[in-house]
């Protein structure tokens, strides 16, 4: 069967990234502790990680100084970027110091540039993509984006607490209309007001998603739907380069994973996980999007047999 | 075949436990947030979940006030209890208090009382024992037990930051001599003075023990050995009542299972750690011991299936 596209709406961007102890840099050579101009956004990483499995379809938008380079090399992973907006001024920056345990981070500045007035607009040779990614912008954006599609099959939605604390509502119409959403751990609290993860994502499955996938760092990932509960632990590794985009690639791969295979069921999910595991793994091992961004599906399936192995019980 | 008796050398206690919000007691009933002289003690909880597996010997010190009725439930339960030295004083306790988030506590106070002299005399009927299991007492004392069993097959031991900073000569030496070093991840971090995990585990190895457990809390623990690593992922739980014991439950069910079978290869620890997660989850469903001290073999296999279901990805 073949593999069905994926619409991945989300940011695309630079990232000025600073770290507690020198890193490799992406070409494997020197090492240091500070990276600027990395490449980076939801949905640069989502689209990497994803065109492992299918073929992507990307709706973001980037100044005058995004490297034309980058989009020529997603294309030549089998990501249409015709969805990419190119307008006058500067791409969206973040700028991020990681703290000595390479978990938690000081965001120092987020320059939204031209993607202050992002509104997303769908090509229309994009409009009949069944398997959706909305990558983490506000949630009346997410909605805009549903709006402009025709047949969803699968919506993945991303958030983070700024949107959970100052759009409730518009986020409350969105979970009514998505079938996965995907947060972490502390995300999933504060949106369902619950300390507790399984009453939390109980919770938030009643608020309109068939499932949610909360996600808890190098401990890996829980997924809740009406059939039960999937842990998807994490690979352990030896070393943790750059945790930026592991979350989006985890998306991507999830999502890519499912349409590749085109099957929702729960049996499915519980593999799709697996994959996303797989593809964060990648992302963390090199600076910026340099760990997913050439991975074949061969090496995907790598990584998958390595996971599946790390917690697999005999009888 | 028939299941080996474990030796278990550890504190027994009593327990004074406040909690952040009203939990259900033991019984069922009424709902406190503060419980006083509750039972506890690293021995008293191992002792519980291993006999769920096979016989086990106890050793260990109490006061003239600890209750009789214990000691008789634990006989009642295929514990021997011929180890358990009174003496005349107070039983050592424990006070403590949990944050919020049931995961962080404060000890309030730690009185000695009649354990602050205690000097583990290993019955003869006791030096058989082929299964040990040192619970969390000053690396000398662990070793004057080995240094008392004739043909140790499987040694386990805990320990605690508190031993890591102020005995490291006499825990290297301890180190030298055991199978499994059971402890959480900080302290794996602060013993091996690394603080990504898996290197940290490597670094442990190369001290002495043929593998170790990193326990994480809520998500599981680690099993690291020369085979590899297995992720033991816990069962996520609606309630925790009270996480007094759960490590003690753990490596109680851990071995408790290595006992029953008789295997200590690499696959059958896989299993043992699952039953020592199943061991743990019944641990905190309720204040003090009571979540595993009347817990079937059958109860135990059930939960067992549980957890594996939580992880199982099919083909």
């Amino acid at each position: 069967m073949k593999a069905l596209p994926i619409l991945i709406v989300g940011s695309m961007a630079f990232d000025d990234l600073e770290f507690p102890r020198p890193v490799r840099d992406a070409a494997g050579g020197c090492v240091h502790s500070r990276f600027e101009d990395v490449i980076g956004g939801s949905a640069t990483y989502a689209a990497y990680a994803a065109s492992c499995y299918a073929p992507v379809r990307v709706v973001a938008v980037v100044g005058d100084d995004f490297p034309e380079a980058t989009l020529e090399h997603m294309r030549s992973r089998r990501v249409d970027t015709q969805g990419v907006e190119r307008v006058s001024g500067k791409t969206f920056r973040w700028v991020g110091r990681y703290h000595a345990d390479m978990v938690g981070r000081d965001s120092l500045a987020t320059e939204l540039n031209v993607f202050a007035d992002f509104r997303p607009k769908i090509p229309e040779s994009y409009r009949d993509s069944r398997y959706i990614l909305l990558g983490n912008i506000h949630p009346a954006l997410q909605l805009e984006v549903l709006d402009q599609v025709r047949e969803p099959e699968l919506v993945v939605a991303d958030s983070m607490n700024f949107w959970i604390e100052r759009e409730r509502e518009a986020l409350g119409r969105l979970l009514k209309r998505i079938d996965v959403l995907v947060i972490n751990d502390e995300e999933a609290r504060l949106l369902a007001g619950e300390h507790n993860v399984s009453l939390a994502a109980a919770e938030i499955l009643r608020m309109g998603p068939k499932s949610v996938v909360v996600k808890r760092g190098e401990y890996g990932a829980l997924y809740y739907d009406a059939e039960g509960v999937f842990a998807a632990p994490a690979l352990p590794l030896h070393e943790v380069v750059d945790p930026t985009g592991a979350g989006d690639s985890f998306a991507g791969g999830m999502l890519g994973y499912v349409a590749e295979r085109r099957r929702t069921d729960h049996a499915a999910m519980r593999r799709a996980l697996v994959n996303a595991t797989a593809a964060a793994s990648y992302c963390v091992e090199a600076v910026g999007t340099r760990g997913v961004q050439d991975r074949s599906r061969h090496e995907l399936a790598e990584r998958v047999g390595r996971i599946l192995a790390l917690y697999r019980v005999d009888p």
